[in-house]
């Protein structure tokens, strides 16, 4: 199968592995998504790799000409819709950078064009395949907790450099749908439940220059079956912590507490009093579980279904949060 | 001066060792605050300790015989705003179990006769006054995390066995106002910002026969200078854990991050990667800073004004929960 990379401006990194690797995946090329998108790190990266592809400035010739079968895209966070949907039109698999979209209408155009389609999707939820999560998750399904009751997730990043487009809420998105969409997937993944309402909140306050971008925000939702959840988010993490992130995720259950947090999992429940982390579990490629769904051999974690419905719940979270008042999610 | 405790349902024990110590203090009498309470564990206590006592049938005709300085209240929970009336009415200082009232008609009644009288008042936001909340507040008011810009407080708790009057909201209150008032003073108490809004769920599902009793809670609340704060309440802690509780604090400040968990604070900031938990201070005697007050000589953490504030606010936060509705707190 024919695949390009657009863009080089987000997590290309979860599918190159693959695309390097495997035989059945060829390379052919790569274009910026935007106007000026620097894709000299991806260049390099590819020729010290002694990897061959065609360059383009227009990722719509791309497209055209080479008819790949499946594009990576992750392009600034403002043109991945317009770079997803003509993906979409010209009916090429999507492996795109989260959010898929920073504007509803735009969502609501590519689950349009999915549905009308029959092209596989999916959203850079990558952490769904990090080893501390992708192991809880395999408990919390066993039944390690009972029934999830409450969760509360946390993602806090050290602010560092920041390319302007983080300046802008038209380029950047905001803080909810680009951190917070991770902290939200993980609370419909593990209780596998829908939300019903959103009130969340947001802060520019001491962004040190960064305009727009929000430096704090919280969420808290209600879900069915009286799940209830919150988010916490934050670029506040001092530049001295041991990491650049500290995502946490606490999941309660009827039966026992996971807890999420330093990249292990520490469960209590009738067999375990949480004082030491559990075994990780090595995980899936993610790259090669969507082509693996693509040849109609297994199922991604990521459904379009869902990479789109996780979308849609962090645009809706944002307008709760611009607008301080609670949202319907149903 | 003269002290009495009325009832022994709840935290008397902060109260005890300093009446015990302290020789300006003489514990002449107890009484149940709620008719047919259980005494006989204090008195035992009491008679163990060689000291003497009288006891009465009736909470009123001990506080009218005796006339004491100071009374320690401790009921019934939904008799302890009744007591506290009784209490403020005949000029008595009250060092009272939280919530102080159970409804804001009592809570409005109690600020009015605090207001009219002379009585000092202070409720047991004993949390404060544990080493690991007391050193964080510290490091805090220091400056070590700069200003405070999101908060995130948990409670969970063991369910164990609960007397009967934890299965009616008429006698119990709500976890929220029980449980979570300590979170929620927590935020009060390091952000020194007011509330503007909140938005709370609860739920009772699962409480194993519990009947009223809520098992889970959370609260997303919006404070001024766009502070944001959640709280996640829960008694889901397995019976199996290493403690009873698992109370946790996380305080992000534009400086540095605090973390209170499993009785330590880890910081994070220009000085410190968190690797590491902060040396713990000693803090005083939450009682006997009462008593410091009571006669000019010092300041209790927990004043009048805020003891009744942080009531009001954990049963606005109830009411939020129930009407599932954003309320101002304004």
């Amino acid at each position: 199968m024919k695949v390009c990379i657009i863009g080089s401006s987000g997590h290309y990194g979860y599918a190159l592995p693959e695309i390097l690797h495997n035989p059945e995946l060829e390379l052919v090329a790569v274009a910026p998504g935007t106007a000026g998108e620097d894709m000299s790190g991806l260049a390099s990266l590819l020729q010290k790799k002694k990897q061959q592809f065609r360059t383009y400035t227009s990722y719509k010739e791309l497209l055209e000409r080479e008819k790949p079968g499946l594009a990576v895209v992750n392009t600034h966070f403002h043109n991945n819709a317009s770079v997803v949907k003509q993906a979409l039109r010209q009916g090429v698999h999507v492996f795109s950078e989260k959010p898929l979209a920073l504007e509803l209408a735009d969502l609501d155009e590519i689950e349009q064009l999915w549905q009308e389609g029959q092209s596989h999707l999916t959203t850079m939820l990558g952490l769904r395949y990090a080893p501390h999560f992708y192991t809880a998750r395999q408990l919390c399904s066993q039944g390690a907790i009972g029934r999830v009751r409450l969760l509360q997730g946390q993602k806090s990043y050290r602010l560092g450099q920041r390319p302007g487009y983080y300046k802008d809420r038209k380029t950047y998105g905001g803080t909810i749908p680009w951190v917070g969409i991770h902290a939200i997937d993980w609370i419909h993944w593990f209780s596998q439940a829908r939300f019903l309402s959103v009130l969340a909140g947001h802060s520019r306050q001491d962004n040190r220059g960064l305009d727009q971008l929000e430096m704090t925000a919280q969420a808290f939702f209600t879900l069915e079956q009286e799940i209830l959840a919150t988010v916490s988010l934050d670029y506040c993490r001092p530049e001295t912590a041991p990491s650049h992130g500290d995502d946490r995720l606490r999941v309660v259950g009827t039966d026992g507490v996971l807890d999420i947090r330093e990249g292990e999992v520490f469960l209590i429940n009738s067999g375990s009093d949480g004082s030491q982390p559990e075994g990780l579990l090595d995980p899936p490629d993610f790259f090669a579980d969507f082509y693996a769904q693509i040849k109609g051999e297994g199922q991604c974690s990521i459904s379009a279904q869902e990479a789109i419905y996780i979308t849609r719940i962090s645009l809706l979270a944002r307008q709760s949060a611009d607008e301080n008042r609670q949202i319907s999610l149903v």
